[in-house]
């Protein structure tokens, strides 16, 4: 009887599906501030906030090895993990790695990974603590959790943004994205002719976006040098448009974020009409891997991030009966819509 | 150049890995207590201390949906992390589920493996706060993170056992193992000839065993009422002998184990040598997947727990010189080896 239903995953999407399972959930301890629901989730041990966060990385789902170098690849896993502690503005302190390998990984190679994620360690000041290491039937898995500390004051929800407050991105949007479709082209330029080098001329900055994003824990350490703290926050993994929407739902809101403000480099903007012919707009909205923050400040904070040259506002937050809106450079408002990397969906 | 050598894995093993990578990490922060080497990491938040337990569970490699049921699959996962909370003596607070999915697996599948993660963390009170789901391109993967709570008084590790303590062992050992065995070969008989029914008759305690193991909070709970904290303490995964190994390799010391004090339960003794011509204390020594808990106890403690009825003396910690030894029934020492469970070697 039980297996008379079968409703596909992909109906639901990853979204879908986790509010699906978080529903049930219990919670058993009072120190259980937050579970489901943010960057990370959050135990209160005496006046010190744990937050916890943990990410999935598959290979032929998450990377390709073609393009994606070991080392990179290391690196990239712990900075996405630390990223979602930037967002809950804590301090990262642990992490650990699992990760399955099949037997076409040598020890050459898997010294190359942990290579990339000592570097990312120091970088972030993170103490590497533990892990589990099995082999795979298939390729490479990579499964990290990162532990860091805040407090009750300092902490940053999805869910506390108030009406009027101000949007803001940390870095340029839609870069990665754009990495991603370049190495992709020069992986099937390859493909169907070997002796072909990849031509990734003036493409640097892009291609680089997609293999070695940096968290913004610079961004976390100066807002609080500033005594700015964002009345809420999300890392930028999904593309700015899903992670408005986040703050929008969480917060029980509306917002507006203009076209015109969204910070995109030249090259990306160049890249996208010129060699994709994609709108560069929607790079910046639904690209996705930026690891940018997304915050929201009080209007009275405004002054004190408007000269930061790595802070842009890009709009602000109405009554949720206004909906998530994008202000285009037509100025007409349209809803801003998440397309967001479903995993499921492919 | 970097790519002209090749080291296979599976010449380092498991253990062997984790010491290779573990060798060149570099800690930051002075809440780190403790990292790789033992069941659990450790961060000193304030008086209380932070364990942290990660595992990695493969289809394929850890489970074989085949025999394993969703429900069941979930509950153990749990199980087997909560259990190197135990180790810790600590108590488990919260947990982190990431699942990677293939689209054979259906929403209710989901929802099935989630029964018995929600069942198991009623239980073992921990709350479920997070995870990560994605898609996989081939079978089911889940990564575990349980984080639980102890203190510095509290605590255990596995490197401070002391030379005379008493070596000590909860439930039975073998049993799960052998329950393994009569699944596969039950499988074996079905794949033969699909009308066969699996004859598990008498063998449910087995099967029991590996299907649905307990991680033995109980026992943590009872030490801690009894006021006995073991002087070192690890859980069995990968079976008695690796276990004793290890507290001799961190605690500088040697041991003894009898072989007529291994508890084994009748029907696992009677199963060893009637169905599959093992002998019973290979079975108890290195069959894995028990998740009882093995400590070391003082001399002077040994009245506490020697009614106890699900708590058996095994041996006691010597000099490291004498090295780990199994006093055989036919009164030889012979050198106690870890067979462990090398995921490498297949």
């Amino acid at each position: 009887m039980e297996q008379s239903q079968r409703t596909e995953i992909n109906t639901l999407g990853e979204f879908g599906l986790i509010e699906r399972l978080a529903q049930k959930v219990t919670h058993y301890h009072p120190e259980t501030v937050k579970g489901i629901a943010d960057d990370a989730a959050v135990m209160a041990i005496g006046d010190q906030w744990l937050v916890t966060s943990t990410d999935f990385l598959l290979e032929g789902v998450h990377f390709d090895l073609t393009y994606m170098p070991l080392k990179h690849l290391g690196y990239k896993a712990v900075a996405v993990n630390i990223s979602d502690i930037a967002a809950m503005n804590a301090v990262p302190k642990q992490i650990t790695v699992s990760i399955a390998l099949s037997n076409r990984f040598s020890l050459e190679a898997v010294e190359e990974l942990y290579e990339g994620i000592r570097f990312a360690c120091q970088n972030y000041k993170v103490d590497l603590v533990g892990g589990d290491t099995t082999s795979s039937r298939t390729g490479l898995v990579i499964s990290i959790t990162a532990l860091g500390l805040t407090n009750a004051q300092e902490i940053t929800y999805r869910s506390t943004a108030q009406k009027g407050d101000i949007l803001c991105c940390t870095g340029d949007l839609g870069a990665a994205y754009l990495g991603l479709q370049v190495l992709e082209r020069e992986k099937q330029t390859y493909l169907a002719n070997p002796n072909m080098q990849p031509e990734l001329t003036g493409k640097d900055y892009l291609v680089g976006r997609q293999l070695k994003p940096e968290a913004r824990m610079d961004i976390i350490y100066e807002l609080q040098t500033m005594g700015l703290k964002p009345t809420a926050m999300i890392d930028i993994s999904d593309g700015l448009a899903s992670e408005v929407l986040h703050l929008c739902k969480q917060s029980q809101l509306g917002a507006v974020v203009y076209e015109d403000k969204l910070p995109i480099e030249q090259v990306a903007y160049d890249t996208a009409i010129n060699d994709f012919n994609i709108v560069p707009t929607v790079c910046a909205l639904n690209g996705g891997e930026d690891y940018e923050l997304l915050f929201t400040i009080r209007q009275e904070d405004y002054e004190k991030i408007k000269l930061h040259a790595d802070i842009t506002t890009v709009g602000y937050m109405t009554e949720k009966e206004k909906g998530a809106k994008l202000a285009t450079r037509g100025e007409s408002l349209v809803p801003l819509e998440a397309q967001g990397w479903n995993h499921f969906s492919t």
